[in-house]
């Protein structure tokens, strides 16, 4: 077994050696394999080939990443530095043009400079410096929040069940899902986790498992039709999710299979709870209805590991990336802020207003 | 494409060719290649490795088996004849020992030799040739008035969606809970069928999207934790699956996430319907509580096709074989003499004395 995930942070500053320190997510759960980024170029590719991902952390890496950038423009002028400095973010832009949270960090960063024109260009680099270490500690904050009102609704010794990667490796500590999780390791919880492997593109097996495993949480690997199974066992007495995005009535999207795990929890009368940074609540969603589902490539169903074909040629496939979980399939929506239950119209209203 | 599956027949008797004629389905969807199986190894590997499966198939199989093994023994002595009948017919057996249907066909072969022992061997051997014949048949039948019963619970331009292989695959002709699919296909029902792809094993992508793609139906493969999401869009009328057992309380064992396409389909209101030849109802197994699951091996979830890993080395896995699906899920088990509705307990007593 490698080093315990919980000795690495997904995203890292190593500001002495101008380097964006991460772990090659491509490479789990083989290979453990930090890598230090340097270049715009080697920036911009992690991000576009999924070695960073999970939106937390993608937002993290984009901030260290223009802040290192910024760091090697050699100018004493604000203007020529402010040109420059545009030009590398909209290259970091372009990666994943998609991932709200990397725009998001980056115009955060942009802001930096022009809210500090008058400051000299030494002073703005500090200042941006100062803003990526931000939106990071922001980020394990809001992490560790989530885990504690998660961990607010589980005992010892229960058993969890999560789907997909909500872990830590899509943030920079504790994961939204897996907070509660890791939380309960420092304390002797004694959780026992069950993780859907999250077809097709097998989060779960690959990630949820790797890092729940290799930071020594009891977890069991199971195929994503198994939930019934290990519910009906009386082994599961919570599920935790993340989530993509939250509807204003508290329809949740999130990974696809989400909603199978949900209607059977319902039938099984465990509770089910997703775990949403309010930053990923849209208040301008009315419902889950609204969100448009993302559709992804065929190969990713019939062939599997992208080598070997098990489907026959030319098979009509569906593919759905995200399905939508309606509000009423939802025990409570657990934020930084507090936890938010049905009517969620009107309690994430609230959770709103106590940020 | 290759030829259409309803050109072929899983297992076939050549008889002029002393050959037993079955589609190598460790081969499919990439390649469909007929083999023909002459000697006593060969048969035994084809039921050992696979090659044939389903317990209808292997069945009629060992029964075609038996004969063409019987047929080469050169004896006018039915002593001597009969001793060599049941050494062949023990070393078939030993092939796949669980499977029910291949002690079931060889001990009614066997009976064809005790209750004809008057006869001449050259006699013995037209009778066994005839109850071969009749085991097909038979098999034929019964998956033919399943289809019938099935088919009058659908509509044209109906969306069905199926788990696992209960296809043609799994028995001579027509399968069970693709009965009433081929019969819409013959009759212009053009209907649209949604295929799981039934993880760890992947018959649903290897096997069911193969034949149903084959045959011309309009067939989509999907994961399986996409039910709920074609179920939400309004895509599936009906759910049809096989089974493997049926309690006499309707509870059904059936392949793993069986349960959970159920419980999905209750939420959506979708009728769920349990195709059951009347051999695998058990009239002595109360409830499903009282069926026992099977555990497989790890590697099955772990190693994506027998070949790469992907999950952590060390990570725990919990891989039943099958699930039960409460009888409350159930809206009506279609057998070959009808379809049992709930109460299932009076229902499925009446279905066996109209047999």
């Amino acid at each position: 077994m490698n080093k315990s995930i919980l000795d690495y942070e997904t995203v890292e500053l190593d500001d002495e050696n101008n380097a964006l320190v991460i772990i090659d997510q491509t490479k789990l759960p083989s290979m453990t394999e930090i890598v230090n980024l340097k270049t715009a170029e080697e920036i911009w590719d992690a991000i576009y080939l999924l070695k960073v991902r999970g939106a937390p952390a993608i937002g993290v890496a984009a901030a260290v990443g223009i802040y290192l950038l910024a760091k090697k423009i050699e100018t004493d002028d604000y203007e020529t530095f402010y040109q420059e400095f545009c030009k590398q973010k909209e290259y970091l832009n372009s990666s994943r043009p998609t991932a709200v949270n990397l725009s998001w960090a980056l115009n955060r960063m942009e802001q930096v400079c022009v809210a500090n024109r008058d400051k000299t260009v030494a002073e703005i680099k500090e200042l941006l410096k100062k803003e990526a270490i931000l939106i990071k500690e922001e980020d394990i904050q809001v992490c560790k929040s989530i885990g504690e009102y998660g961990l607010s609704l589980l005992k010892k010794g229960d058993g969890i069940l999560t789907h997909c990667n909500a872990g830590q490796l899509a943030t920079c500590k504790y994961g939204t899902a897996t907070a509660p999780i890791y939380l309960g390791l420092e304390r002797g919880y004694n959780f026992r986790v069950f993780a859907d492997e999250t077809r097709p593109l097998l989060q779960g097996a690959r990630l949820t498992a790797y890092e729940l495993h290799s930071a020594g949480v009891d977890v069991t690997l199971i195929c994503d039709n198994m939930s019934a199974t290990v519910m009906r066992n009386g082994w599961v007495n919570a599920v935790f999710v993340g989530c993509d995005r939250v509807a204003a009535n508290g329809d949740v999207a999130n990974k696809i299979g989400t909603s199978v795990v949900a209607t059977v929890a319902k039938r099984y009368n465990v509770p089910f709870y997703v775990c949403a940074p309010t930053s990923t609540i849209d208040m301008n969603t009315p419902t889950g209805a609204d969100i448009t589902i993302e559709q992804r490539p065929d190969h990713e169903v019939t062939e599997m590991w992208y080598k070997e074909r098990m489907a026959p040629e030319g098979v009509k496939v569906f593919n759905p990336a995200f399905d939508v979980t309606d509000h009423d399939l939802i025990s409570g929506i657990v934020t930084e802020y507090g936890i938010a239950r049905a009517p969620y119209t009107e309690s994430l209203k609230e959770i709103f207003k106590n940020k």
